[in-house]
């Protein structure tokens, strides 16, 4: 109220802020170790907690309530202010990594001296992860910075020669966002999914060495290019390599776009806005055509695809290493999909601190039982179907964590095999590093689509859980879902990936018939034994041990791909079962994400919690996970004969819900334990202190000042006032027409 | 492209608009019928057709695609400038109402002539539909009018007596939105759900004769409230009325906000604004503050309680009529219950047409046996999957239709006995009709909350089926779904709403015991027959005869009522069971979905549908909606033993995905039977000639102008090139500044 303090609350004795300190008075948890967990050490949660304070206190990063208030010239133009201020910050993180901070300017020999060493992701690690932090904050700004080293970055590094990676990333500067500013030309108008279909074309013309790109009809155009529109000198342009009329399928090339000095388009480019979208009007997604735009040779990225012209313009050859081409093809997109695990976490970590704030701080509706009508509402985290709605959620972010981190090291474990194996050209290793390279494809597609879908739905859900309040921009979520629905469809929309990743799964499942047993920790339910002892039916399920939690997914898993291994082999197609396919992939990735969990947990030096309160906690979300989907998914599981009817009554759903009150009970430290700064969260109904109501009203005051003395005109006054005063109409006398 | 025709498509040969043009001259459906079929009459599709005919015609009502680009305070502008056509639009609807259209002015008469007749909801029957249509177009819009005039209107019409009625609506001119506009102060920043508690006081001053209204403290501000901001001249406030000291619960009152004259506030109101929300911005949703507001005693709505002063100051009485007092607090919220409802219909066909459309012009991948790599790709609908994902929206599109017009009759019915019999003051009617209230309050608070939530599962579900193209802007999906969840929240969250409505039928099922049979249709399946047939075992669900297909819902519901009635019974709570209540309320709205379609479907005089092959298809579309969720929800159904695991796996999956392609034949009539134009749908890649690239290409263009000749700098072109430019910094020799 403007003209009464804070703390004069009188009536409905609200007390929020009372609530959430009895929380942490109470609370018999170690936060400290909590925090290490789901930062996975302690050097991982320091340079977290170092970043997340950098980017909340730069007077260019931050990002406070009028963030909610710009529309889409106002997001863009406060993007690119942050990207450069965010190219300040990685040149000092690129000095760090080379531990050469004094007397050397590490930047100017990666750029100028042929004898230092290409940059590697570990030396890009910091900044990585500053990205990724930020990202939590401003998506819009992450995904700008995102397209231009994750995807254009990476396109070159996965594609390129040796020599061609350093010339564009480190002597053009790239890497270092200078001198050129990349786009990733994928997607095309008509092409989406389908990459292999993409219409661009890039003709070799061997008489001057050069390709010649061309966009030969409307739906050729590329389109959502982020960074097109207004910001990008080059594009890596995916295009049909076409030499002497053969189509040799699409690969990749660097196009310059803009003239770096005047952002002029150079010819034969033509570029528009894509405009206004969902969210993320921060980023300047474009279209752009190609009329006889013309590159040298040497632009196309050529590790595994070569165009050779022996020189006197005769007959040019194109030379391919198959097995790695089409999968390099694709590997720019694995960066994007490991990042979005990452980002799963962080940004649900985000919703759920809010949502479960306000649920603890909320009062609504006095006990059943108050026949005086003076007892104190109760707090919606006190309602048993309030628990059910928010606390899953706080379930999945804690067991989103362990996966997200093992997913990012494979990642980077296996592309530097790859990079390592074929620079050296060492063509009997390819196998083993393509197998690798499959199985990450199989598990990043699965846990992309599957956490993308949790995180959309936990900030839907959770918004409905703030009620009314959810809805006020102020608070976040709104921007926050049309931000993040993004990801459930692009760098593979998420249907498409988890029926690619059941396909290979399913396949991997018949060839365990021909003795080809897995060993990857994901695909753990596919040992001989496990599937031979469900199949035999003398392995069922049960929730009496901590590693049952992981198994009964395996085991429904087991009897999923053997139903659908058999309609295979009746009807010859996947087409009946594709619904079960998605589920296959969804539960694959559940199988993963509690196993990562559990082995974490399990381990005191990985899991770094040696509290006993707090490990038990940690393991009651992880039994709340599992169980809250196996009732979610109560079809399955007695459909396929996992459990049955009575036990889903009498087991599952009593487990569920006694555990309900216990992580009640410490749903705030669990929050807390994030260590996410109000300034982080944005969302004044989810901040520390738990002042709600003023809190809030403060943000909407700030950015709405109250009607002032004297009549608060809207522009729009007139168009009202005149409706509103508007008289009668004076009735002709028709008779006065005659007929 | 710009500088190709669109005829040029080449490559990958798309034929978006052929295939739309074969679905249609293969279509062997009867448009027409179809579409009285969802309007419900030819009078009602004649008059959908007009409406929506003007609406998007009209040049200040008519809306395109500049709309998505609007920001909030344009929004806000141009909404007010529709207010304002609209009110002329209603009074030509109220004087063609009065067929008095030649020689008479009604709305004169209806403002000052005491002899003529109170209006009653039929005369405005028409305004009401072209503010039904118009919110389908622009929700925000029809929001602004419908707080004037469904809530501060019915606010007044069902708390008012006779006289207060025809004083503020009639003669002030709220009714034709002149004189005053209204907003709805119920909702304070620390109360929604619970009404009972609102905080703001309304006391009693009996030397004055008149009311003090005041905000005791911070939560008790009036919050969210539609129109506030700056439109509103008037609020009907809902405070608690204080009478001696004397507390006697939540009453309305009509409270002037502002002069309607100057927009100058009144003394003692402080109002801001609420500021930016996740979507309908160009509502002016304000907060609202009462210091000391004085107004005459009989600004109270006093139908049924009253303060009655005897003249000298001395005793004040109050007199209340106990069961209508409750009931008809809350019956302002009917009005918007039933109207969203009939707005899921509506909206939910806009959705479901523009991704029908889209999945048969869009093509993806070639078909599997494809070996030449010629072949065309295949349409999105072919796949199996997309059916899924697309098709049962459609049918519960058509679902949704009988049961809203169903229950917009049973409103209208109930409310105009409720007004005559307490006009009449004819106590002994008061209990049949109050039983009638209390079974609409159900009906509607289970409909609206199971039709809100799964328009807002459409939208989204329907936006990821169209990809990329759907995250823009232009094809509406974003915008629509922010605007419309907030249906999920507003005038009774969804989930409390369920809560309410299944403790209400848990109680009926008891009451059963009691000898209480039911008799509403909404009910029929607490027959004691049928219980007693479910519960004993000889009543089992099969899906034979298409009763069946409702009738498992029945079974259903009885099996889960059983089960919950048992639990209370045990531990006198509802609170293990209260996500099985939920879920209760979203079986009890589909069994009256099923319920209503099925008796007009089955009766060819109200179904209006004679041609067979229509027929056939409404009945595969109804039993899709029923197999599709029986199929959700197989987890329940299982648990409860309405079907065994093998049933599932051999009788309702195979039926559901038999009946996917059956629809999948005539998805495009079946959307063109709701006859919605391309201006209504503003989504290119949904318009009705199927050329989706270049409608969307050309919305795209012009509201973004492809980069000219030239430099296109965007604003923050500076800071990019800047960043892009730096050099090296000189590294210092530090040695120079000594140790």
């Amino acid at each position: 109220m403007t003209r009464i303090t804070a703390n004069e609350f009188s009536g409905a004795t609200f007390r929020p802020q009372q609530f959430i300190q009895t929380e942490r008075r109470n609370s018999k948890l170690n936060i400290e170790q909590l925090n290490l967990f789901v930062e996975s050490s302690p050097e991982n949660a320091q340079l977290t907690h170092d970043l997340i304070t950098q980017v909340t206190m730069d007077p260019v990063l931050k990002t406070g309530s009028d963030y909610y208030e710009l529309d889409k010239d106002q997001h863009r133009k406060a993007t690119a202010l942050k990207i450069a201020k965010m190219a300040l910050y990685m040149e000092q993180d690129i000095q760090m990594a080379f531990k050469r901070y004094r007397n050397h300017d590490v930047v100017k020999s990666l750029q100028t001296k042929d004898d230092f060493p290409i940059l590697t992701a570990k030396d890009l690690a910091v900044f990585d992860k500053r990205l990724s932090i930020i990202s939590n904050q401003d998506p819009q700004l992450g995904t700008r910075i995102g397209v231009h080293l994750g995807l254009f970055g990476n396109c070159i590094r996965g594609n390129g020669t040796d020599k061609q990676i350093r010339y564009w990333l480190q002597e053009k500067g790239a890497l270092f966002m200078k001198g050129i500013y990349g786009c990733f030309a994928m997607t095309e108008l008509g092409h989406g999914s389908n990459v292999a279909q993409l219409q661009t074309r890039a003709e070799y013309n061997s008489k001057t060495d050069s390709f010649v790109i061309n966009t030969p009809d409307l739906p050729a155009t590329k389109w959502w290019i982020g960074g097109a529109a207004h910001s990008a000198t080059h594009a890596t342009v995916y295009a049909r390599l076409i030499v002497n009329s053969k189509d040799y399928g699409v690969k990749t090339f660097v196009v310059p776009l803009r003239d770096p000095d005047t952002f002029q388009l150079l010819p034969g480019v033509f570029i528009g806005d894509i405009g206004a979208k969902m969210g993320r009007d921060g980023i300047d997604n474009g279209w752009i055509q190609f009329q006889s735009v013309v590159i040298p040779r040497e632009y196309m990225l050529s590790r595994f695809t070569k165009v050779i012209n022996d020189g006197d313009g005769g007959n040019p050859r194109v030379v391919t290493e198959p097995t790695l081409d089409q999968i390099s093809g694709y590997s720019a997109l694995l960066n994007g999909r490991v990042n979005m695990v990452m980002d799963s976490f962080r940004f649900g970590s985000k919703f759920a601190t809010i949502a479960t704030r306000y649920a603890v701080g909320r009062q609504q509706f006095a006990p059943d039982n108050d026949k005086t009508g003076k007892a104190p509402e109760t707090q919606l985290i006190n309602y048993p179907l309030h628990q059910y709605r928010v606390l899953p959620h706080l379930a999945v972010v804690y067991l989103i964590s362990p996966v997200a981190f093992k997913l990012m090291d494979t990642y980077h474990t296996t592309l530097d095999q790859l990079y390592k194996v074929s620079s050296a050209g060492n063509k009997h290793q390819l196998k083993p590093v393509s197998i690798k390279l499959k199985d990450l494809f199989i598990d990043s597609a699965s846990l992309k689509a599957t956490n993308t879908w949790l995180v959309a739905s936990l900030i839907d859900e959770l918004r409905q859980a703030c009620g009314g309040h959810g809805y006020s921009a102020y608070n976040g979520f709104g921007k926050g879902y049309n931000d993040w629905v993004v990801q459930c469809t692009w760098e593979g929309d998420n249907n498409i990936l988890s029926l690619t990743s059941a396909r290979s799964i399913l396949k991997k499942y018949a060839d365990l018939a021909k003795g080809n047993v897995q060993e990857s920790e994901s695909f753990r339910y596919l040992s001989p034994q496990l599937v031979m002892d469900v199949l035999k039916g003398t392995k069922s399920a049960k929730l009496e041990t901590l590693e049952d939690y992981t198994e009964v997914w395996g085991i429904m898993l087991v009897k999923m791909l053997h139903y659908c291994a058999n309609i295979v082999k009746q009807t010859k197609s996947t087409d009946s079962i594709s619904k079960h396919l998605v589920m296959v992939s969804r539960f694959h990735a559940f199988h993963s994400m509690l196993r990562a969990y559990f082995l974490k947990l399990q381990s005191p030096s990985d899991s770094h919690v040696t509290d006993e309160n707090s490990k038990k906690m940690l393991w009651n979300l992880y039994r709340l996970f599992s169980l809250y989907f196996i009732d979610k998914h109560s079809g399955e599981f007695q459909q396929f004969k996992v459990f049955t009817p009575d036990q889903i009554s009498t087991l599952v759903q009593p487990k569920l819900m006694a555990l309900l009150p216990e992580v009640r009970n410490e749903c705030i430290a669990l929050t807390d334990a994030f260590k996410l700064p109000d300034a982080m969260l944005n969302a004044p109904i989810g901040y520390y202190d738990g002042d709600i109501y003023n809190n809030y009203y403060n943000e909407v005051i700030k950015n709405n000042p109250p009607e002032a003395d004297g009549p608060g005109k809207p522009e729009y006054h007139a168009h009202l006032t005149t409706m509103l005063r508007r008289g009668f109409q004076e009735s002709e006398d028709l008779g006065k027409l005659g007929t």
